[in-house]
């Protein structure tokens, strides 16, 4: 069933163009119905007729008739599936030709190419997105056009309330698993890691070395540490100005010579990435295309936050930072360079699982199968398990970001005007010698609506970096189930040797050469382990920091008004 | 129509005896039958098919069959009528006979008897009070026998959880506009105010004197003014040991000479002071008779603090506590003593208007009576203001009440418990160098667990005394109606004078006496308004500082806790 109730609005809602939304102003009345769109969103009818979808927590609905079973705002974030819980898996889609080697107490989940899907999308859903929201892989196969970094353009919107600024962009990184997926990535094809493991040819490319550090294998870290920063958006147009896009100026911190690029070139370098290092390294994808914001500027801020934090990621990496088309994009020359230059890496051939040929595992012996097997096993334990962590961190994040911005402060307002309306009766009293009560009593009123403020802008100053980093991270992780599967494919394979050979496939000596290049991926995953574990002690312990600093002051502050509030009273 | 739910626990909840309440314990799943009971209150079933009320903040209902239209918890209180618009009107009942002269803009509501019930009520349905809980005039004519003290035995109840103690006993004293109704108040018999107005016999007992003072009529206040306190409480029993009751010390601060007195000798106080001084000044009623606790020794402890809070309220009354009645509870010698002095003052004759006779304006003008009228006018404007104001602020500090102690302390669990999580999940790592992070990181999760604790106990430290004086000024401006009432049923008949005169059933000299005695009245108003307004004042400024005083301690507290939670992260 369907009950249509009436509801009053309580904060002012801009609708986003193409997402089926309805604009409400603060105390409009309007008629929902529909309560089972889920994922935080209600469908709502306006005095106008219009139907739309419209944030469950910005309205409160009231019983029309004093029969009907109310709306609970509450229900939909309380019982939001976490999204690890909601059947989609990024691990799944291996998990499915797992080795009984792998501990997979996930087996009864579904499985397909669609996993990353829900998952990458957790926060967004728990936020003010909502199905409309989300673009599958077709729809974004619709999207390698000219369109990508076009602005959404977003009509004469009113200035966003407290909280939306943060509660919006939240779509996140996509799982890149359904992205490689849709590129034919070679790791899935049949032929997936033997075309590494049974490869004649020499290596081509840059070598890259892997060493003993104190933690173990490492990649080679290069003596400065390469980083940019991703400023000065300027609007462009072309097609007469029919179309306008965003162009970002990116200004390595080595030449300190700015370049320009588009988000679409953002985006090619992307999958050039993921097309060559993304079978060793995880390639967290771009910000969600489908990032709106209230109003452009706001729109351009996210995204451009969001482009800064994987270019800064990148760069922090030493084989992605040092490779040749990473540094193209950071330092062409010209546009004819850059034409150039875009030209040869399309035709690289070192790709896919062929990059492990150019890994050299310095001065350390062979791993056995075991061995692999077991950190393989480890690492895939263990993102899985951050994984889970992240997006719960996120999920209770997300509800705690909309009672920040939410009730709480409407209720620290009704306090503070409650103080004064009484201080108003006090003053009607016609009794002398009432002022002295009657101002503290005021200022007192003043300063719970000035704490409610604060409340309502807090998450901004602080619950914001502590999301956008465990977004970050949840982007991440979400490819570790393609870098890893890789690496269980090849293992499958090695554990194939013997049939292979005994069925004349393959000859004794490739079975060895098996083996060994087996043990060679097996350091380049340890390197790049220990790579993104010293990343994450220290983007948590930063995140941290900041996180609890801001809230210290944010206490402190509040203390001290307080405590303003409270000397003005006479003591007696 | 009354669709079935089910909903799950969210905390243990212990029903009070007689009160239709269900027990359930937190997780446990139960079907709401009913929920349109109002006053924060749903009608449930548990699995062993028992039927009762349970707070509607204790669950969480979830769609059965995912269609049907899911309880809004938040829905009553947020749209829980404030009391003043519940159409229960204390001042109704004088608006109905009122003169042109009273603004009255209430006069659409309904009128009765039964005006007191809901509005001295209000604060209890806001709470978890429920209809059941209060209990009808007829209910308290029942009550006036042995049983009044005794401790309803609240069976094997295991404590309860943080803010119970505070959500209970929310009952709130009485107006006592219907108890003086029940009484047969001379104030309200047609023959009212002339008993007075006309009356030809010489005053008796004690005078009490009305002089000029900086803010107007003043009462005389003694040099030293009377306290004393109320402890010690002690189970008595009777009928051997069938029934209990409960005897309290009270020690006044002049002869510090402790009396033990039942809950019912308190009552009997009130009813003399009622019927004696009621139409001069407003006597809070004693807190309900119907408070009873989670288990007896909250119950007692309840009891006791307001029995405490109404004796200090009465020594501070310069009539009452020099009153022979009062003098007596505080201070009779032994059982005869108590006794006789209790025959006496049941005899005595000064009760009432007649009060009015004994009270002499020292050397002030007589007022004429457009002037009486006016200052009337004025004490009901205001005293009706101060009612709604306070209704209101109990009202939200209701509602603050459950969400400090129900979702925001989970809220911040939850963050402490993710974190914690999260640094479990690192430990597992089995990276080197992890400690100094994972431990900072389980420290800042346990300090937000300790904050949730925080959250969930403050109230009581801060919350409870706000409420605990505005539920005592409610009850306490319950009672205006009536005093006002039968200023303004004199003022009603001294405009009649003329007729009577004319009409040969008053003398002219009669006519003179009359708004000469109508002056006084009025002088004994402004006295006992200017009581209430120096009290108000002194109370006000107590109660916020104490308020304000322990919401600084405890910001300061967190913001301390989280600044030692942020020293633990390793800067880099």
């Amino acid at each position: 069933l369907v009950n249509t109730f009436g509801a009053q609005v309580l904060y002012d809602f801009t609708a986003e163009p193409g997402n089926n939304e309805l604009s409400v102003r603060e105390g409009e009345t309007i008629t929902i119905t529909n309560q089972t769109i889920g994922g935080g969103w209600i469908e709502a009818k306006n005095s106008r007729g219009e139907v739309g979808l419209v944030p469950e927590d910005y309205i409160e609905p009231f019983i029309s008739g004093g029969n009907a079973a109310p709306l609970d705002l509450s229900f939909f974030d309380s019982h939001m599936p976490t999204p690890t819980s909601n059947g989609n898996d990024p691990w799944a889609v291996f998990d499915n030709n797992a080795s009984g080697g792998f501990s997979n107490n996930w087996a009864a989940q579904p499985e397909g190419t669609e996993t990353g899907k829900t998952s990458s999308n957790a926060w967004h859903s728990g936020g003010h997105g909502h199905p409309q929201a989300y673009q599958g892989p077709g729809a974004e196969d619709d999207e390698w056009d000219e369109e990508w970094d076009d602005v959404k353009s977003s009509g004469g919107y009113a200035e966003s309330e407290a909280g939306e600024g943060g509660a919006i962009n939240r779509g996140g990184a996509h799982g890149s698993s359904m992205k490689i997926a849709l590129n034919k990535f070679p790791g899935f094809s049949k032929s997936g890691p033997e075309l590494y493991l049974l490869s004649k040819q020499p290596a081509k490319g840059t070598k890259l070395p892997v060493y003993t550090g104190e933690v173990g294998p490492v990649w080679a870290y290069p003596d400065y540490q390469l980083d940019c920063v991703v400023a000065d958006p300027k609007k462009g147009s072309k097609m007469y100005g029919l179309k306008s896009y965003i162009e970002y100026q990116v200004i390595p911190t080595t030449t300190n010579k700015p370049v320009n690029h588009r988000y679409k070139h953002f985006d090619w370098l992307y999958e050039r990435l993921l097309e060559k290092f993304g079978s060793a390294i995880p390639i967290p994808s771009l910000p969600d295309k489908q990032v709106t914001g209230r109003f452009e500027e706001e729109f351009i801020k996210m995204r451009m936050e969001r482009l800064q934090g994987w270019m800064s990621r990148m760069c922090r990496h030493p084989v992605i930072s040092s490779s040749e088309v990473f540094q193209l994009f950071l330092s062409y020359k010209d546009e004819k360079d850059w034409k150039m230059g875009k030209r040869k890496a399309e035709k690289d051939e070192t790709v896919g699982v062929m990059v492990f040929s150019t890994i050299e595992p310095e001065g350390l012996p062979d791993l056995d199968m075991i061995e692999v097997e077991q950190k393989c096993e480890q690492f895939n334990r263990f993102t899985r398990a951050m994984d889970d962590g992240v997006k719960d961190l996120l999920t209770i994040g997300n509800e705690h970001w909309k009672r920040c911005t939410g009730p709480l402060p409407k209720e620290y307002q009704r306090i503070g005007k409650a103080f004064q309306n009484l201080s108003s009766v006090f003053i009607s009293s016609g009794y002398e010698g009432e002022a002295a009560l009657t101002d503290a009593l005021t200022a007192a009123g003043k300063t719970y609506e000035e704490i409610a403020q604060m409340v309502a802008e807090q998450p901004k100053k602080d619950l914001h970096f502590l999301m956008e980093t465990n977004n970050e991270y949840k982007g991440l992780l979400g490819c570790f189930p393609d870098t890893i599967g890789v690496h269980k494919a090849a293992i499958e394979k090695v554990k194939e040797a013997d049939k292979l050979v005994a069925a004349g496939k393959i000859t004794p000596s490739d079975k060895i050469t098996m083996s060994k290049r087996a043990s060679i991926m097996s350091y380049s995953l340890q390197a790049e382990m220990n790579h993104f574990h010293s990343n994450r002690i220290y983007d948590y312990n930063r995140v941290m920091q900041q996180y609890l600093e801001q809230q210290v002051k944010f206490y402190e502050m509040i203390a001290e008004k307080l405590r303003h509030a409270h000397s003005q009273f006479t003591t007696m």
